[in-house]
């Protein structure tokens, strides 16, 4: 393990992203997203998917230069073409479309298709809650959460997140799938030998299991609450997919013949009209206050977060594994920047 | 148990709520509203609530002349005062708010303070939904739900839900609370001797029960995916409480002292603009077909209403309680109209 800045790593993405063809704007987008999502501390979903990045824009999985067409659009409506980019440059640029119509009209919506992985919701939503707008963003993935009493994976599992404004020290940042845990989870739990509850999802025969692997992989995992987070996640195929024009489902892709393509769908609320951004983050730090009244020292969504911020801050830089820095060291020789160190 | 017709149904309570001092046009909402949540089927928040809406309408606790002002607007954003009126009037009000919005700029929002129980929020979507439209309903409630980990009840179980067209018979409905299970439905649990699965409450001590009873008085109900449902609960929170400018958590009405005030908040998207609703609705049925062949037979939000629906019209009617019909005979002699049968 060894310490790397902050803005060392942020540096790194950018010009690394600079050398893969990508533009200066989208660079500077994606290099903010991850430097964020890599202050949360989680060890994935940050700069250690940074290196299948590099690859997939390498091997040409991804563009590098999309074109982000706006297809369609009504008033807070947006629908985008992704133009197979980088899920963070796709989802940093319909956050910002959304936002443009919620600072005219109230609410914003702008969906993008034809995307990629997004990282996490996270790192987004923060961002947009720090400048006073409540925001959701939706992405769409391949059906891996069962339906209600069933085995068979048949929807997204719906990774997504919300954010609002307050006015303490962090905004309120939730991020999650609408499984019991996502696949990540599932598969640390594997790796450290652990159980889990058996209503987090079933074997292949569809029976209640504890083994993490199992539901992993030839099970399936639930929606939480059952019919609930299966009743959400169709939702959220309405609201990406459909209002994308894009595949629902297992459909394949009308030109590409592919499955389970990445498709985010940003929704963003400015407030001012009903009540003032002041207004509006100190009523959730009362909110925040009443809940800790209630049963003190409660754990707020997005105190993780600001946490691993404060400590990533105070210790001058996060601590990376080696196999990452070696990994990252390795891309840096190829595209011919300076390495981490 | 008697079989009633839907149309007298909805007639007796048009001519009850006339003679409890409600104006003809929300008399025809609520009478409407009563109708679509008795063809559901549920036997609760639908007819069988009634007399109760009578009781208060009559002892003054709800207010049956609200004026239903218009506090503040921004394009698709609006807040209104309920004036202490029915949930059901201020809700169908909001409803009616947030589409004409939603018509103008593809979204609209419209939030309701001082209001109260709403029956349900799924004869407004459905509504919604065959008009068109896309629509999510909130209603704030008294903290019920626990905080993951904990055993004193916090925040609001959030009764809402959400609705969207299909081309098929019915369009999707999901109407449920972010707890694993209702009050009512744990109610029903423990009247008929069963258990319900221990993830999905406490007991006093914050230990996990399996006995509905002791859920849901002494202990406390947890919310789906345990800080899942907590953090949706408070982006709830956020959406009817903070925009209502009402009171958050268990905050004392200003003027009152009441805690628990219903507030309700409608969020409407007509993607006209996006898809035409032809194609948002076949798209749909085509999102439904992908899941069935994926796992045939799988059940849709919306359909067990659909088919209570077609039951009760095969039927001619449906069949209420002997206690029911007493008790709204009563009521129909003490407001000189006719009894149902």
């Amino acid at each position: 393990m060894s310490v790397i800045s902050i803005d060392r790593i942020e540096q790194f993405v950018y010009q690394a992203l600079l050398k893969s063809n990508i533009p200066e704007d989208h660079a500077t987008w994606v290099a903010e997203i991850y430097r964020q999502a890599t202050l949360r501390g989680v060890g994935h979903h940050d700069i250690y998917n940074f290196p299948g990045r590099l690859k997939s824009l390498k091997t040409g999985i991804i563009n590098p230069k999309p074109s982000l067409l706006l297809l369609k659009e009504f008033q807070t409506l947006a629908q985008f073409e992704g133009d197979n980019g980088l899920g963070e440059v796709c989802s940093w640029h319909i956050m910002e479309q959304a936002k443009k119509r919620a600072d005219i009209f109230g609410m914003g919506l702008a969906v993008i298709r034809n995307s990629n992985h997004f990282l996490a919701s996270a790192p987004f939503i923060e961002k947009a809650a720090e400048e006073g707008y409540i925001s959701i963003l939706y992405t769409h993935g391949a059906p891996l959460m069962k339906a209600p009493g069933r085995k068979e994976k048949v929807i997204s599992a719906c990774p997504m997140g919300f954010s609002f404004p307050s006015s303490g020290d962090f905004p309120i940042v939730a991020d999650f799938c609408l499984t019991y845990a996502s696949g990540e989870q599932l598969g640390a739990k594997a790796q450290a030998g652990e159980k889990v509850p058996s209503h987090w999802g079933v074997d292949a025969e569809g029976n209640p299991t504890t083994d993490p692997k199992i539901m992993n992989s030839t099970g399936a995992r639930s929606g939480i609450g059952e019919h609930k987070g299966f009743a959400f996640s169709m939702l959220a195929e309405v609201l990406t997919a459909v209002l994308a024009d894009g595949p629902v489902i297992d459909e394949p892709h009308p030109q590409t013949g592919k499955t389970g393509i990445a498709m985010q769908t940003a929704i963003v609320i400015k407030a001012d009209g009903l009540v003032s951004g002041d207004t509006l983050a100190s009523r959730v730090t009362q909110m925040l206050s009443r809940l800790d009244a209630r049963a003190p020292g409660i754990h707020i969504p997005g105190k993780s977060s600001y946490d691993s911020k404060m400590r990533i801050e105070q210790n001058g830089g996060i601590e990376l594994k080696q196999g990452l820095i070696d990994t990252l060291n390795g891309w840096a020789r190829e595209l011919g920047i300076e390495g981490l160190e």
